[in-house]
C-alpha cells in the first residue's frame, strides 16, 4: 500500500521495442528509485487491438485500445509515452498536450525543427513536463564528465572530439526504410544526434557549426523489385564551435563497418583530459595533468557508487549497469521532475535544441559554409 | 490478465539488497522472458516487521510477515527466496523444501559442504527444484564460450587460468566482518567460489587440487574496541587438473588493491584460445588458430543478438547488459525450469559441488599436499 | 671487407637530435638489413666546429667541418642528409643537388610548397634520389594496412578518419618557439601533415578539403620579456574527400592534453575495418565482415615476421620494434632505392604533395570554403 | 677519434641470431649512451669459418676465427660473448674467466645449478665481470616498477602474479628440439625464468616454492620418422613466498596459444598496484588508493623521458622503444659497469640465482611438495 505517494496513471502509444522500453522504464524506475510518485500502467494504444491487448497482458496495462485518442481522452491518464512512427508524434503530443498531460516523446522529437518548436511551445503554454530519450547522457560517467568539466577539474576547455558511429547500415543490400527518408532522416538525424547532444551535455552551447554529408549507399532495394535513390547522409561531420571558447567536431556515421556503439568523445582542457567510448560505458579516462611527474596517464574510472546514480543499481563498484539502466534512469529522472515541479532531464525544448543543430549543420554542408547557430 | 500462464506465487525471505535484487529479478524475469509460468510476489518476511511491510509496499508483495515460518507454511507459496544470512540457509531450506516448494538460495548455500549434501539431498528426495545464485555464468558471452569449446573451435583443451579478485577488503582498517569467520569465511569460499564455478562450466569436472591460502591482515578491529585474529584467507589460489586432460590455476582474492570485478579467465586449446574479464563482460577475445597467416589475433566480440539471451535486453549490438540483467537471467532460468520440468541452471548439487571443491582446496593448502577431488 | 659491396659515403649537416637520428639510421640500416651499399660516415658539419668534432667522435665519421658548404663540395661525398633549422633545407637541398649528392631532407621539406616544388624539380632534373622524413609511414603495420586496402580485404572503401594529437604545446607558458612562426608552422603543418601522409599513404589521392585552423593559445612569453601575439593554429582539422570515392577528416592538434602520439586512422569499407593507434604502433585491428556470425570482432594483429620488415628486427612476433627502428627501415628504404635504381620510398615530391595539402587546407580554413586539391 | 675513452676490444662466439644481436648491441649501447669505453668490434669466432668470415664483414669484427679458443687466447680480446649452445656455455665461459675476461653469457647461463655455481664462482675468484642476457628487465617501465615499490609508493606489498606465456611450442606438428631436452628444458626453465627473474628484480628474494609441471604435448617427431617422449614441462607454475611477507603465483608456458608475449604482472599493495604486460612494455598501469574518491583508476603511464634510460632513445614520450632497445640498455649497462666498476646490472651469480629458482620449482613438482629455497 503506497498511500504515502500520489499514483501517477501511464498510456502509452505504440507497442513494439520502445514501447515496451518504455512500459520496462516505468516499472524499473519504481524499483531502482524511491521516486515521489508512483506510476501506474493504465492504459496501452496501438492501432492493433489484438497486440494492445497482448501488451496490456505482457507489461501490466489495465485497459488497451486500438485508438490512441483514447489514452489522450482518459481522465485518468496523467503521463503519455509516445512510441508512435516519427511521423505521428506531433498530432500525439500536441493532443496529449492539449489534455493537459506530462509527455515523454521518443526521439526524434519530429521530423523537422520548426515542428518540434511547436510542441515545445505548445507544452510550455500549457505547464506540462515534457521528456524526449535522449538515453546515453543518463550514463552516471556521463554525469561525472560533465560534473568534472563544469568544477573546473580539466581546466579551460580547449577542444572537443565526438562520435557515434554504427554499421548497421553498412550492409548495400539492405533495404530502403523511413531512415533514408529525406524528411528528417540520414545518420546525423539518426546518430549525430546523440554526438550532439553529448557535445552540449558537457560544454554547453554549440555557437557555429560547418557540415559535411555524405552518401555512401547511393541507391537501395525498395522492397518492391525496384530501387530507390538514397538522398540522406550515411556519414554527418561537423566542425564545431563553442560558447566557452572551445571548437571541436563531431560525426554521425551509420556504415562505420565492424563499430557497434561508437559513441566516444575526448575533451581536452588545459588541467585534464577525458576520453570515452560507449563500447565501455562504465569506463571514464581522465588525465590529470596535476598528476605526479612521471606518474601522469588517463586513468581509468570505473563506474562506482561515487558516481550517481550507479549505487542505485549496484552496491559495489565495478559491478556495471546495461544500456537498459540508462533507459529506466531517463524515467525516473522524469517522473521525478512531475512529482517535485523539477527540471526536466531533457524536454522538448533540448529535443528541439538537438533538432536545431542538425538542421543547421545540415544547411551548411548543403551551402557548403559555417553558419552561426543561435542560442538554445 | 495472464489466462494463459500459470501463476507461481513467491515467497521472500529478507530484505537486504539480495532481497531487493530476487524481488527484481522476478518482475524484470517477467518483463524480459517471455516465461511460461507467472511469478507472483506474494508474501514477504522479515524478523523487522516494520521493514516487511516496507518491503511489501516498495516491492508489491500482497503480504508481509515476521516470521520466515509464514511463508514456509502458507500453501500458496510455490517458490521460496532465500537472502538471509548464510548461517540461517540450511534451516530455511530445509523447511521449504519439506513443505514441498521450490527453493531459491544465495550463495553460499551452507557454511560447509556437508551441510549443502544434506539440502541437495533433501531436495531431490521430495522432488522440488533448486538455484544457488552464481551469476557470473550467465553472463551470454560465458555461454558462448561454453559452447565454443564444447564445440571444439579451440580444439582440444590444454591449459586455463581463471581468477576472482577484488579489493573490498583491502583496507587493513577495515572492520571483522562475518566474512572473516573461520567457519565458510575467506576469499577462496568468497570470491574463489566464482572463478571455480566458472572453471568447470567451462571445461568441465576439476579432478584434483593443490591449494596455497595466505592471510594477509592477521587481525582486524573487533567492533567492541579490540582486536580480532583473521583465520580465514585474504588469498586462495589453487592447480587444477581437470577431467578432460587440461590444467589450469585459479585466484580468489580480496585484497586485489585497484581491481573492482577481475572475475577473468583465459583458455588455450590447440586450435584456439579464449580471454575474458568480468572488467568488460559484453566482450569475449577469441583467438582461431585458423585464421589467414598474418591476420591473426585476439578478436573482440561484442556481445549481440547472436548470443542469446542477449537479444532479450537489446536488440541490437554492443549496447550491453548490466549486473543486474545477470541476475533477471538466472531467475528466468530457474522459473523456466520450474514451468518446464527442465534441468535447473545452478542447483543446490552444482552449489555444493563449489562448496566440496572450495573444502578441498583448503584441506590441500592446510596439508600442503595434492588432492584428488571425486567427480560431481 | 664489404668488397662486394660499393661505398656510399654519406655527409650530414646538423648534429642535434635528428642528426644523431640519421647517423643511427646509417649503422643499423646497414646492421638489420642486408643492403646492396655500404653507407660510410664520411663527413659531418656544423655551424659549431667543436659540436661537428665531437660528432664526428661520437658517430664515427672520418671529417669535421664547420661550414655545410664543405659537404656539398667534397666530391666523395654521395648522399647529404639535411637536418639542420628548416629554413636552410631549400639552399642546402638545392646547392647538394646541384652537386649531383642524392639528398635526405627532415620534414618539413620547406616552409612553402613553392620552394618544396622547386626542390623536387631540381632533383628530378639533376637525376639525383631524394627522401623526407615521414617514419610514421615505415612502421610494418601501416604497410599491412596499405595492402590490405589495396587487395581489396575491406571492400570499397567509405570512411576515414584520421588524427595526430600531441600535448607536448599544451602548456600556455610555453615560449614562442619557430614552430609557433607564421611561415610554415603550426599544428596542422607540424602534426596534422603526418596524419594527411598516413591518408594518402592508406587511401590514395585526396582530391577536395574543407579546413578548420583555430588558435587556441593567443600569446606566448617571446623569451625576452614580452608577449608574442601566436598566428599559427594549435588545432587543424580538414573534411577530406578522395579519389577513390571515400571521404573522411584528419585533425592535426598539439594541445590535445594527455595524448603523446596519437597518431590514430579508422578506415571502413563495405568488407572491413581497420584501426589504428601509434600509442601502441606494433598492433593492427582488423574486422572482416566476412567471420563467422557470432564470431565477429576487431582483432589484434601483433606485429610479427609476417609483416616485413619486422622479421629484420625480430625473429619472433610480439617482440615489438621502437620508434627508432621506424628509422632505420626509412633509411634503409631510401639506401636499396639509390644502389638499385627503384623508387624512392618518399622522395622530394612526395613532401612537396604534403606540403600542397598542408596548404590547400590552410587556405580553405582561410577562406572558409571547400577547395579542390589537384592530384599528386 | 676516441681518444679519451679506453677501448675495450670484443670478442663474439657464435654467429646466429644472438650473435648479431650482441654485436648490434655493442654498437648501439655506444651509439646511444655516452659511456665511459669504446667497444670495439674485434675478433668473431663460428666453428664455421666462413660464416665467422661473413659475420666479420657484415657487423665489423677485424678478425674471423673458426676455433673459439682463439678468441679466449687473444690478449686483445677484454670481454667475450658467448651465444653458441648451451651445453657449451660453461667450458667457453671458465676459459673465458681464466683468461681474465670479462664475460656475456646468453641465457639459460648453464643446463644446472651447480654448473653456473661454477661458472659464478669463477669469475668471482678471477675478480672478472660477468653478465647473463635478462633482457627484459632493462626495460624502463620495470625500472619504473622496481623504484615505485622500493620507494614505497604501493605501501605493503601484499600479492603478485606473473608469467611469461608464448605459443611458439603450441602446434603439435612441431619437431622435438633442444628446448625439449630433458637436460635444462621446458617452458619453466625457458620463459618461467624470465617471470622469475621479474618476480625477484620487483619484490626481492622469493623463500619458498610449490610447483606444478605439465607436459602437454607428449610425444613429438624426432626428424628422423620416429617420435620421442617429450619429458620436459610445456607449462610450469608455482606458488611463492616472498622475503618481504608477500605471497604470489607465476606461471611459464609455451603452449598458450596466441599469446606472442605474455611477460606480464600484477602486484598489489596497501596503498597501490601495478599492472604491466610486455605486450605493450611502454606502458605501465599504476593505481593508488590515495587518488580522489571518485577519481581512481589504473592509469596507463606511457614510457617518457622521465624514465630513464627512456630519454637516451627517444626524447619526447610515447614515442615508444623496441625489444632490440632493451638489448642495447642491457649491453651499455654492462659496459659501464665494467668500466667503472660498478655493480654488473646482472652477473653470473644472478643468473644461478634463476637456475636455483627454476630447479627448486621443478623439484618441488617433482615431489609434489613445497620447498624452502634458501637466500641469493
Amino acid at each position: 500500500m503506497t498511500q504515502s505517494k500520489p499514483d501517477l496513471k501511464v498510456g502509452l502509444i505504440g507497442t513494439g521495442f520502445m514501447g515496451k522500453a518504455h512500459a520496462f522504464g516505468y516499472v524499473n524506475a519504481a524499483q531502482v528509485f524511491d521516486l515521489p510518485v508512483t506510476a501506474v500502467l493504465h492504459r496501452v494504444a496501438d492501432i492493433d487491438l489484438a497486440a494492445a491487448e497482448a501488451a496490456a497482458r505482457a507489461f501490466g496495462f489495465a485497459h488497451a485500445s486500438a485508438d490512441w485518442h483514447d489514452i489522450v481522452a482518459d481522465p485518468d491518464v496523467g503521463i503519455v509515452s509516445i512510441t508512435a512512427p516519427n511521423a505521428l508524434h506531433k498530432d500525439m503530443a500536441l493532443a496529449a498536450i492539449a489534455a493537459g498531460k506530462h509527455v515523454y516523446c521518443e526521439k526524434p522529437l519530429a521530423p523537422l525543427a520548426a515542428d518540434a518548436q511547436d510542441m515545445a511551445s505548445a507544452a510550455e503554454k500549457r505547464g506540462v513536463l515534457t521528456q524526449v530519450g535522449f538515453n546515453y547522457l543518463c550514463n552516471p560517467m556521463l554525469r561525472l564528465a560533465r560534473e568534472m568539466i563544469a568544477g573546473g577539474e580539466l581546466g579551460e576547455i580547449r577542444g572537443y572530439r565526438g562520435l557515434h558511429a554504427e554499421d548497421y547500415m553498412a550492409d548495400a543490400a539492405g533495404p530502403f526504410t523511413f531512415r533514408h527518408d529525406p524528411r528528417g532522416g540520414g545518420a546525423l538525424a539518426d546518430l549525430g544526434s546523440h554526438a550532439l547532444a553529448t557535445a552540449e551535455f558537457l560544454l554547453g552551447p554549440i555557437t557555429a557549426v560547418m557540415g559535411d554529408l555524405v552518401t555512401v549507399i547511393s541507391e537501395r532495394d525498395d522492397g518492391r523489385g525496384g530501387r530507390r535513390r538514397v538522398e540522406v547522409d550515411d556519414i554527418g561531420r561537423a566542425f564545431l564551435r563553442f560558447g566557452n571558447g572551445a571548437s571541436g567536431s563531431v560525426e554521425g556515421n551509420w556504415v562505420a563497418t565492424g563499430r557497434k556503439m561508437q559513441h566516444d568523445f575526448e575533451v581536452h582542457g588545459s588541467k585534464g583530459a577525458l576520453a570515452f567510448s560507449q563500447e565501455r560505458f562504465n569506463e571514464l579516462h581522465f588525465y590529470a595533468t596535476g598528476d605526479a611527474p612521471g606518474r601522469q596517464g588517463f586513468r581509468r574510472i570505473e563506474a562506482a557508487p561515487a558516481h550517481p546514480p550507479y549505487g542505485r543499481f549496484c552496491v559495489a563498484p565495478g559491478h556495471q549497469i546495461g544500456f537498459n539502466d540508462l533507459k529506466t534512469i531517463e524515467v525516473a529522472g522524469f517522473l521525478d521532475a512531475i512529482a517535485t515541479g523539477g527540471a526536466e532531464p531533457f524536454g522538448f525544448r533540448a529535443g528541439l535544441r538537438i533538432q536545431t543543430l542538425v538542421e543547421e549543420i545540415k544547411r551548411s554542408a548543403q551551402d557548403r559554409c559555417w553558419r552561426e547557430v543561435p542560442g538554445p
